[in-house]
């Protein structure tokens, strides 16, 4: 749950943080190019800092440098060590910059990321009981109405956060664009949506009230590759299968093309839609896409701000 | 030029490479399969071995662990050190199982490769001098003239080669597909084309002779990205230069965006024909794309094999 809107007060301080993954280059550079111009992210009820959260796997331009799961208590209250991995370091620090979890550095964090899925924009929120964040989502959604921009729900019932953007915050995460590369015109969208979320907190500072939406996306499961041996892949993402993120899959339908020739069916029972399919830093985590379910619920409005109280005298 | 047409004898050992590039996954897993289900590239007529180049690679899946620039003369021939890195090491033993500079293990080397460039299926060859090759292009041209297949020949005049094919051999370059992710269309396609390159050499084995071919491109020179400082980006590739490799870009069209909004335009006085652009590899090269001239030539016939002589009594 959103504190800040709850307690009625306006948000002072928002991260843009880019390069969490090194080699997912909106934000990358992105974050590079307002450290040097950070103007543009200035409105004028609130200060907004931009972020290069992991400069070393950016410079190595790393698959799998991965700071954005070490955001877990055991690792940020654990005494630092010499020998830790790096992300580690950089997520103690992080965390010390951003706001650890006991703390308020920020009062809201967004959080840049690419895949190689055409997953379009996607809007990464912890729950449906963010209701700050649920109101972002809906208000980015209303800014390009002709663009799909889905909103995916990423944390399970009792699963402890781990992500930079866990306090407060959102992820946008577009594609597909393949890792290493800069495409302008997803530079371009992203560019877009961090100023209308910058744009949508000023209003919810000025003392705006906004509507509900309507739908989320939930994640249920993950799909591995089929397999020949540990690593060897048997078959790869069906050709009807890629590119189709977010449609449904039905009973029956080809999921895999073995090397073989064979095709593999999806034998679910149910409807699903499938995210991230084929995303390349997924493929050491063994999972060829996930399975979600549709989810409808409503949001409560997001009530104008209480008047600021007098200046003491 | 290509001493085995030239000499009329048939080819009788092929290597075909996957992983070269350990995240270009075409080849990777093309490679992983056949090792396990060699009979697809087998013909009457010679020997044909599927050949993982870069297991170290593939298995971290690395964008920077390059094996095809190690193969020069001065890194073969020196004597083999515990302190030297590993794609040196690895080139000297493909370098021994392939054949040596100055051995015959392989009469005919087929190197697999993936661009994140929209290259579409384009041929390397080292030079038009090499006729075999050459043919063998026309060949693989003809085979599905739906989709153009373009010849890319990429040593300069007086350039020593380098490349794992560089003996006597062809390199499949397709894309665009990202880094560390596999794709059944390209799959597909990459397999087709192995397969009629060895259709290819069972022919010549056989005594069939083959016509010319008209054009190849040319490598001229690379542009470099705008940057900021050493490392920092300061614009990306145009939208309107973005996938349209081997199309002409003619004086005064635009071919970067900076992030301040202004567009830098192309200030050659000739028309050129931009390849690999936007390709995740070159990045650190500091190589936006390549400027190539389009080369019309004539490539004498592949005359028919001389009979082989009857074996002694």
């Amino acid at each position: 749950m959103c504190s800040r809107p709850e307690s009625r007060e306006p948000l002072r301080r928002v991260a843009v943080i880019g390069g969490t993954h090194g080699n997912e280059m909106s934000g990358v550079y992105l974050a590079r190019y307002w450290l040097q111009a950070p103007g543009e992210l200035q409105r004028p009820s609130f200060s907004a800092v931009p972020v290069l959260a992991n400069p070393a796997a950016t410079a190595a331009c790393r698959c799998y440098v991965d700071l954005s799961r070490t955001f877990t208590s055991a690792f940020l209250t654990a005494r630092a060590h010499p020998d830790n991995p790096y992300e580690v370091t950089r997520a103690r620090e992080l965390n010390q910059l951003l706001g650890p979890k006991v703390g308020q550095a920020f009062d809201f964090v967004l959080d840049l990321h690419n895949t190689t899925a055409s997953m379009g924009t996607c809007l990464f929120a912890e729950s449906a009981h963010n209701v700050f964040a649920m109101h972002l989502c809906r208000h980015l959604q209303l800014q390009s109405p002709e663009l799909p921009c889905r909103v995916f729900l990423y944390q399970l019932p009792g699963e402890e956060s781990y992500s930079v953007n866990s306090k407060n915050g959102l992820g946008l995460e577009l594609g597909p664009q393949p890792q290493g590369v800069l495409w302008a015109d997803l530079l371009i969208r992203m560019r877009a949506l961090v100023a209308a979320a910058l744009d949508f907190i000023q209003l919810f500072n000025q003392g705006t009230a906004f509507p509900a939406f309507e739908m989320a996306y939930r994640k249920v499961s993950s799909v591995d590759f089929p397999h020949m041996e540990a690593r060897d892949l048997a078959g790869t993402v069906h050709p009807q299968l890629q590119d189709r993120d977010f449609e449904p899959l039905r009973p029956g339908a080809p999921i895999f093309q073995m090397f073989s020739g064979k095709d593999v069916l999806y034998e679910g029972e149910a409807t699903v839609y499938p995210v991230f399919i084929n995303e390349a830093a997924y493929y050491e985590k063994g999972i060829a896409f996930f399975q979600t379910e549709t989810l409808t619920f409503s949001v409560p409005a997001l009530p104008v701000l209480a008047p600021a109280p007098a200046p003491a005298p």
